[in-house]
């Protein structure tokens, strides 16, 4: 099993592993739930499992790559803290489980490995400046510029979905004001759905107004329907989307820009808004050769971006 | 003369030429007019001619890095067109002056040197993660990620002074709208203060309306000396900078952002509205090891970004 590396795509709610070829195929794949309410050495030891799992055949100079939510600092291998694994701070992931398997460890934040992934083995597969969005119920996502990430000093960097887009613009739940997160978001747009349903008179002025579940794939199919107040929260949050693209395109001069995440997957409404807007935040000699795509990996974008964390990080053992 | 390159600032005005040591110490220099009005051929002869003149000891060996304006493509060598001097169009700028002088020729723009010299030279020298503001009549810049230039995928990237901070704000000088640039440059400033000055009612309620010339020096005086209008300016404009010094913050975490130019030459004022609405636009993982510092080279950061770029570009011959 040379050539291949073992991927842990580490979540809030699942731990899954893989082994990976070096095409992205993947070989063989587990998983089990996080259940981090048991605390970090838990989740460490199914993370463990599952390695073995997947990896029993695979000789111990086979890699690891993990992808895990952030805040995290990729050069000590500490997960400093994160909302998607409470009472996680401090915990020295990579030491962890690398004396546990014996193995080499690598770990990025999850949108980092995204950008990996989508430039290694998805839509943007052989790129080397790219912008990676995750929108979903936060936004997340990494960047490559040069063909290196952009993790910055402490490698906390490519927070994409904390850029200011309206300086006096609503408050973003990481404190801040006026993210992109706080318009184009799972959460922002269930937040304006849901102002809209309390303030609206009756339903008969919108359908966010019935009563059911505000996601951004029922304002997403309201809006296609024709609702007014939801195609207006969408172009809102398009908007905001079509102005960050914009920024990112004069900052990174990017050959692609690539959005995935659930939110992205709701329907063209909110990209077609994006499009439209993205022109008047952006020179045209950097959008003329920029293509926007959606991203190709789906669910494995984490477990594919981990794999391609290690074979970037441990290439020589694995080439 | 080992050890040492040439460096050129091709600005709209003047042409720069020195002699640079490993140290940055600049050991010879000159300069002419650029008369651009005479055609690129025109201001190439005298390029070449300075290049011959601080030159004229130095090995056939020694490298050219050249500084001008953008936009440009870095690879080609080529100007793509530049306001700063008017006409030119696609100008094979490397393959001309390599032609005239048998060197090797190294050419970025100038913002992008900029951050080369800052840390090779100047205020944040040794640092591998750095964004660079040149607050000018217009804004330019460049940024360092893990030591290499952030310059995309055509080499047109940084273009820091044209990201969104407002995405419904004022319109500028570049087509797009509610840039840095056009709430926090020279231009910006100015028209503000233009604006009070038209529309107060007499000299009694600002020094703006006073009739004299309203660059952002005055604008600057005039809020330091307690003139309300000049200070709404003022903070209107620092507030812009300080949101988008928070976004770079959050996408590059660099250890240093370095501001330069002749709009960060008017006082603290400015960098004090920034300084104070920065941590709304950033996580304060990020902003804690952040140094936020004026340029140290002053007049001299384009040569010395142009060296920078030599040493960088013919490290080998150059060692």
């Amino acid at each position: 099993m040379s050539g291949s590396v073992i991927a842990i795509d580490l979540g809030g709610t699942n731990i899954r592993a893989a082994i990976v070829g070096r095409d992205g195929d993947i070989l063989r794949r587990a998983s089990m739930p996080t259940d981090s309410a048991d605390g970090h050495l838990a989740v460490v030891d199914r993370m463990v499992r599952l390695i073995g799992d997947v990896g029993a055949e695979a000789d111990i100079q086979v890699p690891v790559g993990i992808a895990s939510p952030g805040p995290l600092d990729p050069r000590t291998g500490t997960i400093l803290y994160t909302p998607n694994l409470p009472g996680w701070r401090d915990v020295p992931l990579v030491d962890l489980v690398s004396r546990a398997t014996g193995r080499r460890i690598a770990l990025q934040n999850d949108g980092n490995c995204g950008a990996l992934g989508e430039a290694d083995f998805g839509s943007a597969r052989g790129v080397d400046n790219l912008v990676y969005l995750a929108l979903g119920t936060g936004i997340g996502g990494g960047v490559i510029s040069s063909g290196v990430l952009v993790d910055g000093a402490r490698g906390l960097g490519a927070e994409v979905g904390h850029v200011v887009i309206a300086m006096d613009g609503p408050r973003c739940t990481c404190g801040s004001v006026g993210c992109l997160e706080a318009f184009a978001s799972g959460w922002a747009i269930r937040r304006d759905a849901e102002l809209v349903a309390t303030t609206a008179d009756g339903d008969r002025m919108t359908e966010l107004a019935g009563g059911g579940e505000l996601h951004a794939g029922v304002v997403a199919a309201a809006a296609d329907s024709g609702d007014p107040a939801a195609n207006a929260i969408m172009r809102r949050a398009g908007r905001a989307l079509g102005a960050a693209i914009g920024a990112f395109t004069n900052i990174f001069n990017p050959s692609n820009v690539v959005v995935g995440g659930g939110v992205a997957g709701v329907g063209e409404t909110l990209m077609q808004h994006a499009r439209e807007t993205m022109p008047q935040h952006s020179f045209v000699d950097m959008r003329r050769d920029l293509t926007v795509t959606y991203s190709s990996l789906g669910a494995d974008t984490g477990l594919l971006g981990a794999a391609a964390l290690a074979f970037r990080e441990f290439s020589s053992e694995t080439r």
